[in-house]
């Protein structure tokens, strides 16, 4: 509890007044007034300081229908780089992310070794190889975030736990930061996914969002009042581990019935191996649409799974837009229309009209670009011009 | 997006020493300037001014071991009055609450019309006649907030469903208000519930915490960084229309298999009117105690389905205190026990040692009070001295 001292208001005037030209650009200095109540001598200064900073030009646009021109201001792209990197069960995804989230330049590159160093290593000389090779050296690169899945304390920048990569307690903010020289935060992949796609999908302005994901996992992430809601240690949204059935499938946790025993990868493919020699979601995906009787059983149950987790998740947040996500969703358009007319089925009357649900506009370079816009984003909020 | 200016600062401040002395109290005038990075002189205005209105009062305490005495400040409990009410099927419980959340005076009324306009009456006349009997007229009562189960959209004060009553789109706050002559919110009974346990256990001060209430019906409430988690229309919190079997039993909703069914007192009551001509929970958990069979298997299945809940808000939400509620609760330690039993063995291992876990100790008051203070942190946030 502080009091708000002339120093705190002026820094926060001067995040503001950044937010919204990043959000709101082309905008005129006027509007800037306008919109922040400000007076227009405060504006004027703030803005004066922002441009001499590099971070925001002006531009000469018509402002009527007669050809007169007047001053906007926007931000400039390429003033402020952030870096996101994915790391996923086999590769690690690097992309140079620009001011309001344009990606420059992407990068994918295959690991074999899981070690936490040996990872850290191969991502210094990806980001390395990439600034060179790209003429990135003289910009000003504001820092580096990495997501990853699992429970992922963000603070502290420790992985707690990540399944995929039997990573316990593994200090990788920490293991990456001394390789770059620079801090690097962590997090977790699908919150960054979401913020991302809240923050780059025009239509999701101002919506209280819930994106789920099916994927190698199941889990979902909240964007509310603009920010990524955590709980308590960042572990928010395991919906996967939520028990559906007490006398259901084991799950590798441990549990019997989590909800993921019944959607996620691993688990389908575990059930298909025990009627077919199939090893992989497309070749399930062909017995589906070829009818082989296992495969659509085994996806049936998994569609009606999928249906009851949105139900599950809007009863639970009630947010008032929903995004699907992940490789289940993304890459087989016919499991994703089942899901999607099965949940409207199940869906819980009542909430019926409040959301409108839509399918991830990002892909695969959600979680990227999420993660850049995160570190953006703690630079603006932190802006000591 | 406000800049924010003189005037909304000092409001600002002004309200934030009042709460600082509502949750520190008693503190010296010493200390709230330290506390708010606020000079002496600023400190000292604001709380000549709280003073002249009444709403804090100075005491002469011992500051030390020597029996020196130092000043103190203090909310004074009876300055500021608000009613907090709750609507319960057959029963409407109204409390008179002090400055900090003391119940100065309680009264529960029956009635049998739910017919919104005759529970008006009934509320207003209750009220009238409260007022009177305990000497309260000369009190400042700042408003009063009722607390009911269901879809409440609290800012409009409409009763989007209320199952219990069979209210469909009643726009119960104006109905309420227009019988009192001043404004009345209303909103969801468990998230109040949750509000005022927070408020009045000190063991739960910066605490994220998420209560689960087991009744009528159940359902979850969270209240992060001090603040009722509400979604986008304060819908959040529906787990008990959450499905946990697609092939289960039918819900009241019209779904298959909400999780409500396998543990709210109307379904356990239904499933066992196979069996035997019990007809309340009182008798159910006599026949369980008695090991008769079927109330065995009822139940059983009833402590597995709430363990079952606990690990799914815990695995969604991340609090680090979780409060158990509700009458199933409250009323029968023998299955409260094995309810806690019960989800030790179930609960997700990761996700062990981040919180804990209560039972609330509010009792059949906890809306009330909550309702009360709601109304309370709004005449505090909204302080114009």
């Amino acid at each position: 509890m502080h009091i708000k001292n002339q120093e705190t208001l002026k820094k926060e005037n001067q995040s503001l007044v950044l937010e919204l030209i990043l959000s709101e650009s082309p905008i005129s200095r006027a509007e800037i007034a306008k919109r922040t109540k400000m007076s227009p001598t405060s504006a004027s200064r703030i803005v004066a300081s922002l441009k001499e900073l590099g971070l925001i030009r002006e531009v000469s646009l018509s402002s009527d229908g007669l050809g007169r021109k007047a001053l906007y201001f926007i931000p400039d792209e390429m003033s402020v780089i952030s870096i996101g990197a994915e790391i996923t069960p086999h590769d690690v995804h690097i992309g140079f992310v620009g001011f309001k989230g344009k990606l420059i330049v992407k990068e994918t590159v295959k690991y074999s070794d899981n070690d936490p160093h040996a990872m850290a290593n191969l991502l210094y000389q990806t980001v390395e190889d990439m600034i060179h090779s790209n003429g990135l050296g003289n910009k000003k690169i504001v820092g580096m975030c990495v997501g990853l899945p699992g429970l992922i304390e963000h603070k502290v920048g420790n992985v707690r736990l990540s399944a995929q990569f039997d990573w316990h307690d593994v200090p990788l903010a920490k293991i990456f930061s001394e390789k770059f020289g620079f801090g690097i935060s962590i997090d977790n992949a699908l919150k960054l996914r979401a913020f991302a796609e809240y923050n780059l999908d025009e239509e999701l302005v101002n919506k209280n969002m819930a994106m789920i994901g099916f994927g190698t996992g199941v889990g979902s992430a909240l964007v509310f009042d603009g920010e990524i809601y955590r709980g308590e240690n960042n572990f928010s949204g395991e919906i996967g581990h939520s028990i559906v059935d007490p006398y259901g499938i084991a799950c590798t946790c441990g549990n019997i019935g989590c909800l993921q025993t019944y959607i996620s990868e691993r688990f389908l493919l575990d059930e298909a191996s025990k009627c077919s020699d199939i090893t992989t979601m497309d070749e399930l995906v062909e017995a589906y649409l070829g009818e082989e009787k296992w495969a659509v059983n085994i996806l049936n149950k998994a569609i009606t799974y999928a249906a009851i987790t949105i139900n599950n998740v809007i009863c639970v947040n009630n947010p008032n837009a929903v995004v699907l996500s992940g490789k289940f969703i993304v890459n087989y358009s016919v499991i994703r229309e089942k899901i999607i007319a099965k949940y409207q089925e199940l869906l819980w009357s009542p909430i019926e009209n409040t959301f409108d649900l839509k399918v991830t506009r990002l892909g695969s370079e959600g979680t990227i670009l999420g993660a850049a816009l995160s570190v953006q984003r703690y630079f603006v909020k932190n802006l000591d011009v």
